[in-house]
């Protein structure tokens, strides 16, 4: 591999004790004592350090570019057995000696060139999907720093930074900053956990200390459509699945508050205590909202903790138009946002947000004196570690926070609005079309729109299990073919009685209508010989 | 703030639409509609990214040089209310409505400013510090790609990558790869959480669906200088940490094996049911390790899950000289191992190691059909995303992947061997300085050396009550001022009966001895006249 254009190297500016000018040269590093001698910490390491990583910025750059060509293919997909096996040089085993920076430069073009592009305007594959440009520098910021969120003393911006996150997000929740408490978490299903792990902890904060054999038998309710994190977290909590009860659902995924009402009724009889319900808001699949307001009624009627998953549907808070979907989330106890969702922020960025003050760190706090020294000379309020779970935990907020600097709030709402639209029209689209069937004749309640693609063959088996049983298969083969050429990525599932169907979603700031145009074009090119 | 040197604007290499040439104009970013129109994935957009990641990268790239730079500040230390209020135009304050490209750029270098150099080669502060480049460049690339472990579908090389990292690690250990299960993890906190997690699903299967209710009082040990994290996990598992049994240690921080046996057959006297004991390779503090071997052998006696922490001391595995250290760890049922500490590796990267196949999975997996559907075209046992208690996962293992890459083992064995031999030459040093008293008089177990700063008016006041009352202030004062001038970082606390000392630790690959020799002055000359 060659050092890359001449105009990289001019912008290195720095003399190599090898001599830049020579070429390749300084690539060629020397098993010396088992560290590579010329890069940073090195004394004479600067220079190079500087090279290597603009070559590493220049790979990156190309792959950026690439990411958001929509011409260019998504994947290039391979077998896991072949990238086992090794890829025309590509190869994943570590050895006892080191590589040349010249083939790590191959190995990163390579780790790129064989994943996934999930910035790509036609990849609708997941709830996180695009590349947002400022959030990355953020990252790479974050990256640069390297820092850890457990004390002020190590992180000191990014603490505060942390604080003035959570108080933007209180205040558009509905919360008075005063009440409420939070942290960023690894991710929603984290969050979840959290959210349960307080609520427990308030009604019973004995379990702390004695367990769950203090306690009776304690079981939360959750709608049968929302994420599978609230059963995980049961089963880790030592509350267990079986203790988390489903409440039924409408047909577009809702919760039914007389279910919910019935099921508490009915799980008191048994002698079980109900002690919490974590509502949806913006389901995975469907993008369902539960009613809030009147799960909010049910829980002050009964005493009980409530939670909403608002993972997926948070930023909809952030649009004037459409907030009125989360409407009764203030008369939560916890909620769950996941910035990295509908708001683009690179993964991963969740947060848990707590309506009581202190509830968080009495919970899980155990005040190690090698952190949280209490004679330190600052206001340890800030040293926020010991609310959470974890010990170190990874600078989550710069990206978002330096996203909200560039957007304003203003920029995620447009932005937000945006997709609700791309919503509408895909429904509108899709209405028309005789081969595509809608899973819910409606428009759409978020930015999920599922459906199913029937080939012509498929219309001529009459409905029931014969032709379910075909259809079952369609979705599956028409993504594993878009996968192989690349072409777009998009979510399938079964769900309930519903044989596998497809889930658009919109979260991409990449995407424009002309993708969506081409996605059905797509399935139908794929599809209608199958 | 101008464009920056002439070079780089070269290095662009692209003609923008507002003509780069004319300078500063092409960051005149205009509100339009909620956007930063000019960026990515706008259609225009491709020039104007180019051009503000190289400008981010350029002021990383000064900040790297500062980082390694000794005779940089670590940090210029403001209070919270300071950051909070604003400092110099750097306002934490978000807002509706966008700042400017120019003014971001501004943000990224003050939240530099103002923030802690952790690759500093005075900075001894935490288990985790120092910044590789290669791995710096891993994280950049990993923020690029922006994808999620979950499944192979979104993430196949680093999916991939995960397995082979995995094996090697199975293989240091000692286990067969057969045999062998794990995964990374948000931190050491939570692999050790998913060690007692893991064994207690063992145990008792049922814990999963019927919770804790179904199970007996089970009780854990962990040593006294075990890490917190081990009775975080017992109080949100639901075990209490009433039930996590703290065994005696020696005087330099093991445990000792026949307190252990004592505190097992006193548990099970009192009809409690040892399920697990956590062992510790390498303790925060004093850098113990506990014996494995023996408590391996007490574990097989009692039938318990021996779970290790070697969050702290699973590096050493790489140095043919001190493994020993570790000797038994293959006896383990689990470990955990945090490449982010002594192997250097950027935050976060921690595995848990499980030493029986399938269990990982059996415990946590909830069969999410939306994620990971049966019926995909490839082998699905590669989405391993249903062994975690997460859903999203951030890409933690290609940093490691790529440093084991540039290093080989031999490049960390080498770097780990000279940590420790700092830590004896700074062992040796203290040992000749009559106001310094060493916390053990023998030779350093790990890295970790643990002392006390006598200023000479202590000197004056005989052992005893008043002059411990005296000593435990003089740590944080003397930090504190390190702090003030950014001259140095290194830890304090007490521990046990013993008033506040220091914690000197290495694992910060800038670190040289003449760093060692400045830190032992700089606390004599901070500390003289206290």
């Amino acid at each position: 591999m060659h050092c890359g254009p001449i105009r990289m190297w001019l912008s290195c500016g720095s003399p190599f004790p090898c001599g830049c000018h020579r070429q390749c040269r300084c690539w060629m590093v020397v098993w010396r004592g088992g560290l590579v001698p010329d890069l940073l910490p090195s004394k004479e390491g600067k220079g190079l350090t500087r090279c290597f990583l603009l070559q590493i910025v220049d790979i990156l750059l190309h792959y950026i570019k690439k990411t958001f060509d929509v011409k260019s293919k998504i994947l290039d997909f391979h077998h896991p057995h072949q990238l086992l096996e090794g890829l025309d040089g590509f190869n994943l085993e570590l050895s006892d000696l080191p590589e040349s920076l010249e083939q790590l430069l191959v190995d990163c073009t390579d780790t790129l060139k064989y994943g996934v592009k999930t910035g790509h305007p036609r990849y609708f594959n997941q709830l996180s999907s695009g590349l947002d440009v400022i959030g990355l520098a953020g990252e790479w910021l974050t990256a640069t720093a390297n820092t850890n969120m457990f004390t002020y003393e190590i992180a000191p911006v990014f603490t505060v930074m942390e604080t003035v996150l959570l108080k933007k997000m209180y205040g558009i929740i509905g919360w008075r900053e005063i009440e409420a408490d939070g942290i960023f978490s690894p991710g929603g299903s984290i969050s979840n956990l959290y959210g349960i792990l307080v609520a427990r902890y308030k009604r019973y904060p004995e379990i702390k200390t004695k367990g769950m054999a203090a306690l009776p038998c304690i079981v939360l309710f959750v709608s049968e459509h929302g994420h599978y994190s609230v059963k995980k977290a049961a089963a880790i909590l030592g509350i267990g699945i079986d203790n988390v009860i489903e409440v039924k659902c409408d047909e577009r995924g809702k919760m039914i508050p007389a279910e919910l009402e019935k099921n508490i009724l009915q799980a008191k009889r048994k002698g079980q205590t109900p002690f919490c319900v974590s509502a949806t808001a913006g389901s995975t699949v469907y993008g369902a909202f539960d009613p809030l307001h009147d799960i909010a009624n049910i829980c002050e009627k009964h005493k009980l903790w409530m939670h909403v998953d608002a993972a997926w549907g948070g930023g909809l808070l952030l649009s004037r138009n459409y907030s009125y979907k989360l409407s009764g989330i203030e008369r939560a106890n916890s909620v769950t946002w996941n910035p990295h969702k509908l708001m683009g922020v690179p993964l991963q960025c969740s947060a848990i947000l707590i309506r009581e003050k202190g509830l968080l760190e009495a919970c899980n706090q155990m005040q190690a004196g090698y952190l949280f020294q209490p004679d330190k000379f600052y206001n340890v309020d800030f040293d926020t570690g010991d609310k959470t779970i974890q010990c170190g935990r990874h600078v989550d907020v710069f990206k978002l926070w330096l996203m909200w600097k560039a957007k304003g709030t203003c920029g995620f709402e447009a932005e937000i609005n945006r997709y609700m639209e791309l919503a509408k029209y895909f429904y509108k689209v899709l209405k028309k079309k005789d081969n595509f069937k809608l899973v819910f004749d409606a428009e759409p309640e978020f930015t999920n729109v599922c459906f199913w693609y029937f080939p012509p063959r498929l219309n001529l088996i009459p409905e029931g299990f014969e032709r379910d049983q075909e259809l079952q298969k369609i979705a599956p083969k028409i993504k594993a073919q878009m996968i192989v050429e690349g072409t777009a990525m998009i979510s399938y599932q079964p769900c309930g009685d519903k044989v596998n169907f497809f889930r658009m979603v919109f979260s991409n700031p990449a995407t424009r209508q002309t993708d969506v145009d081409y996605l059905i074009d797509e399935i139908e090119r794929i599809g209608k010989d199958l």
